[in-house]
């Protein structure tokens, strides 16, 4: 099994997930909160590009089965339910419902694995699960970090890095890219403290806009037990 | 001044050096090659892509004042005076004489770069002296790790490490990607030993191949007081 890393850009090539397990990873903070919608029991989610797109499928499936959620600009978009903090996505919010999403980073990446296999949606929370799906499924695994406005984002990294040492465990005998590899070496270094997040462009603005709570959420390592899968426009635990 | 860090790929998004200052590395071992050479006063290098181009240039140069010099598949081209170990380009080797080379990743890089402002050739072993030249030019610096075989390479994070790591001591108020960031992080980890190159790819092969002594001197920091700077198709010293 290999397992290699990439961050979404408009140039990505979509044929590199062909055969493979995707799992795309946004993990300030779409796909923290589609782990945690699916959690607490939302019925599925629904990934947008725009928000218009958001609210034309909102009316179409009624706007008592769903709530929309996202964000621009790290804000809640005006007339969306929630906004991009998985601690508004709570069981009395979604219980049963389908959540609508768009954001600037993570959304548009799913759209990028459409030829995989298989597509899960990975984040800290939920690392350990979606190891343990990986590693069971048995393709090479390609992740797709959302990134920071099509550039790497080193908190996606460490995210990566979270379901890889997993995976290696299960798997020892995989083969991991030199940023399979660097994406680890982050992640340990995040939970020792070494590695300071905190002076990311990504981190240190959700912090500024008073998001703190929830990148202490969503850095958080695996304790949801949830495997988010994408498949025919929906995403579904598995 | 920002700094940002990209990988050369066959996609890369040439425009985006237009009027920075380039930094080509590839310290394993390209531009470490090139580093010495010019260290040991070779007059200058030309990089080649392919080795027919190679020996097409040194006839017409004419074979006495030329060396041909480069690799495929880590080891010396069949007809090349050397190799791709910075070691066999001494003084005798080089002084007064024209380099040419090809190697499989850090030669194809540079052509990528060709709307910079500048462009410098960086690796581990000359890392001060490109920094400081970078600082003086006041640019936006934009690296480019040639990676191996189109890849993300953990030896070529270090080397942008190693530079961004002074280039920050000398204008402490740049701005750092997060991949920049990621790079000093690892040439930190480098150095105290906490992160293992070994354990990549490339540097696992090229050890195994014999040439654990070009690593040794391709990683070692700040030595050489060299600034090769690319143009017009050849490199001299600043």
């Amino acid at each position: 099994m290999k397992i290699d890393v990439l961050t979404y850009n408009e140039h990505i090539d979509t044929e590199a997930f062909r055969s493979k397990t995707a799992v795309v990873i946004d993990v300030l903070r779409c796909t923290s909160v589609m782990a945690t919608a699916l959690s607490n029991h939302a019925s599925r989610i629904i990934p947008v590009l725009e928000p218009e797109d958001a609210f034309r499928l909102a009316d179409f499936i009624g706007r008592d089965s769903c709530v929309i959620g996202g964000e621009r600009g790290c804000n809640k978009v005006p007339g969306f339910d929630f906004g991009n903090s998985p601690l508004e996505y709570t069981e009395d919010a979604v219980k049963g419902k389908t959540v609508i999403m768009s954001t600037s980073n993570g959304t548009a990446a799913i759209g990028a694995v459409r030829l995989a296999d298989t597509v899960l949606i990975g984040t800290i929370p939920n690392s350990g699960a979606v190891a343990n799906a990986a590693a069971e499924l048995g393709s090479d695994v390609l992740i797709l970090c959302s990134g920071t406005n099509r550039k790497p984002s080193a908190d996606d990294y460490c995210a990566a890095g979270s379901i890889i040492q997993k995976l290696y465990q299960i798997v020892p005998d995989c083969e991991l890219s030199d940023l399979a590899l660097v994406c680890v070496h982050l992640f340990d270094n995040l939970k020792n403290g070494s590695f300071d997040l905190m002076k990311t462009f990504h981190c240190h603005r959700l912090a500024s806009l008073g998001y703190g709570s929830d990148i202490e959420y969503c850095l958080k390592d695996n304790f949801l037990d949830v495997v988010p899968v994408y498949r025919n426009g929906e995403i579904k635990s598995l």
